[in-house]
């Protein structure tokens, strides 16, 4: 099915506040969420509904939660999500991170006690949008296996890194650092793909490519684990992925006051911890030398030699903003039992159902509310 | 041969000195270079000596050059190294960077028109030994192939992270974004090792494994070129290890207003920037808290599970240590073309020659000229 942005974002926000949610909150996880539809992330969308209102309804997720300062500098603020949803808290953390580096030149946050926050993307994105540069980073679940390690001991651990380059197209990577998210193996595993040696690893520390028993085996904390970015051992660089998950880690553990490791999602709520970092291009050059010091970089590149068979040489985030230009105007497509899954929850919640898109509308920003056109 | 890393210091300096050099800024550059070759990082140790020699020599660094403030606010400032070495301008950034979190928090500074300034993680670990966590990159002349692409558009670009987890034994991750550095690869060569698919292309974009023209060909900047950590296409994330080679130019080019790209070490000069960011443990949580974490961090992936055939799961930064404290005690190996380098270099600048370490007395830190045991 495909659907308009806006109906997603009203339903998913809905969805919220039946459960209990804050009006702001729900807005918040809704935008956050569709966020990551609009831009292809599928993985991150609506498609975790199901968790933050299972989350909620069964007390792991604090709906009430308030958002408090622990510490405060010039330039950091300490922050402590209280066990709530970890969208909202995040953009308190952003923002100040904004507000403080706008008038000391850069700003720092972490947060701890929270929950997923959706893609790191989105809270880069933000400070870009309003002129500064940032770093996000988030921990999670354990899935990932160190160098030599035969276990999961570190989460998918993403790091993104925006840039106001553009005002319309700022630079965005967002990537976790291990070699592929599960959520890319979970895909293969349903449309029927293959995985590739240097992925994943058995619970003796072995390369697999058996992907039922890995997604199985990863969904069961059974011993398998994904590899870092650089893959199995040292000879490609598994080292630097696993140091850089190590890094993440110890921003958003240690150093946020958070959980981390294999501690996250204990008995007393998940305790993820999430920081952001964000500063001023106008502190350190002009706005108008970076931008177009910074596209020139990126026209360089894209006009550089290609590989044989390759016709594009992309920037970090191109793609995601295509994939989000395209979704704006023709709609979100969801898959048949993501659609199944929000039906039972829009019946559990009592909330209106999502309806698909109206293609002869598509354009023109129709809710699609109440139709059943579209895939 | 093996020398003593005091005389190798002093040796350094002298030669710097030498080409007219300040005292202090020798000192800094010695210090800078020698800590490479303690923690095995050979490739960044005096090995390079003999082009700072030259660059200065030919006029393509200046050795009276002063490192200006270009703007500057509560938590950042912007330096121009004036075309001059890397390492003094380097040490000056991250001591103001330093200055600036322990004041606000949080503090960065970018530097331009700058030369090589030798491993990121010494800076780093400059910021960690104050009790600050620190993050540095660099950018660096071209070496690296954009994904899809066929042409070396980016250095290395190496980042360094450190924190304060312990005093005698602070972490460092280090490394370059690419699979492998270049230093590796000419190692191999003239080991006779070999390479493997996946760590660099040649001109029409595709894995080669063929060393020697791998080796010439970076150096006659040939076409060929190294793969982002994450190696070929996307299938291993290599589009994740080319989009932090684009952040770290990002931060190191046009927000630093250096140059990027093809576009250093032209004939103004290298023209190279870093930047670096430092912040206050204390500011965001307790010390002994982020410490007790940390390495209750570190204790769990040493006793983790090990892969088949592995006996040790390492933190980051822990072997460069271990080769620290072991160079410290025994010396530093110099390879037989290197010794024969400096000797030239000492000849070219009438500086005493360096002798190896007195193997008698190697534990009781003796000078080591003028003798002419070791290997």
């Amino acid at each position: 099915m495909r659907v308009d942005h806006r109906s997603l974002r009203e339903f998913t926000s809905r969805c919220l506040l039946a459960v209990g949610v804050s009006t702001k909150d729900a807005t918040v996880v809704a935008d956050v969420l569709v966020a990551a539809d609009l831009r292809g992330v599928d993985s991150h969308g609506v498609a975790r509904l199901r968790r933050y209102v299972d989350g909620v309804r069964d007390g792991a997720i604090r709906p009430d939660a308030r958002t408090t300062v622990l510490a405060e500098t010039a330039a950091t603020v300490a922050l402590d999500a209280g066990n709530g949803l970890g969208q909202p808290a995040s953009c308190t953390a952003v923002d100040m991170a904004i507000a403080k580096g706008v008038e000391t030149g850069v700003g720092m946050a972490t947060v701890r006690r929270s929950n997923h926050f959706g893609i790191a993307g989105y809270y880069a994105l933000r400070a870009a949008s309003r002129g500064l540069f940032a770093i996000v980073g988030t921990n999670a679940s354990p899935q990932v296996a160190p160098t030599n390690g035969a276990a999961p001991m570190f989460g998918t651990n993403p790091l993104a890194v925006a840039f106001p380059t553009d005002a319309d197209r700022p630079f965005v990577f967002d990537a976790a650092t291990s070699v592929v998210p599960r959520g890319r193996l979970e895909r293969l595993h349903r449309e029927g793909g293959d995985m590739r040696a240097g992925w994943a690893v058995d619970p003796n520390g072995e390369s697999t490519t058996d992907i039922p028993r890995v997604v199985d085996g990863l969904k069961a904390r059974a011993g398998y684990a994904l590899l870092p970015l650089g893959g199995l051992g040292e000879s490609h660089g598994g080292h630097k992925g696993y140091g850089l998950a190590t890094v993440v880690e110890l921003f958003c553990g240690p150093l946020a006051g958070a959980r981390w490791g294999r501690h996250v999602y204990g008995a007393e709520g998940a305790g993820l911890g999430h920081f952001f970092l964000c500063g001023q291009v106008a502190a350190l050059t002009t706005v108008a030398d970076f931008q177009a010091e910074a596209n020139q970089m990126f026209d360089e590149l894209r006009a550089s030699p290609k590989a044989r068979g390759q016709d594009r040489v992309l920037i970090a985030g191109e793609r995601e903003h295509e994939t989000e230009q395209q979704r704006l105007a023709t709609g979100i497509p969801l898959r048949p039992a993501v659609v199944t899954d929000l039906a039972r929850i829009a019946d559990q919640c009592g909330v209106v159902p999502l309806g698909p898109m109206p293609m002869s509308r598509s354009g023109l920003g129709a809710h699609g509310e109440n139709t059943d056109e579209g895939d």
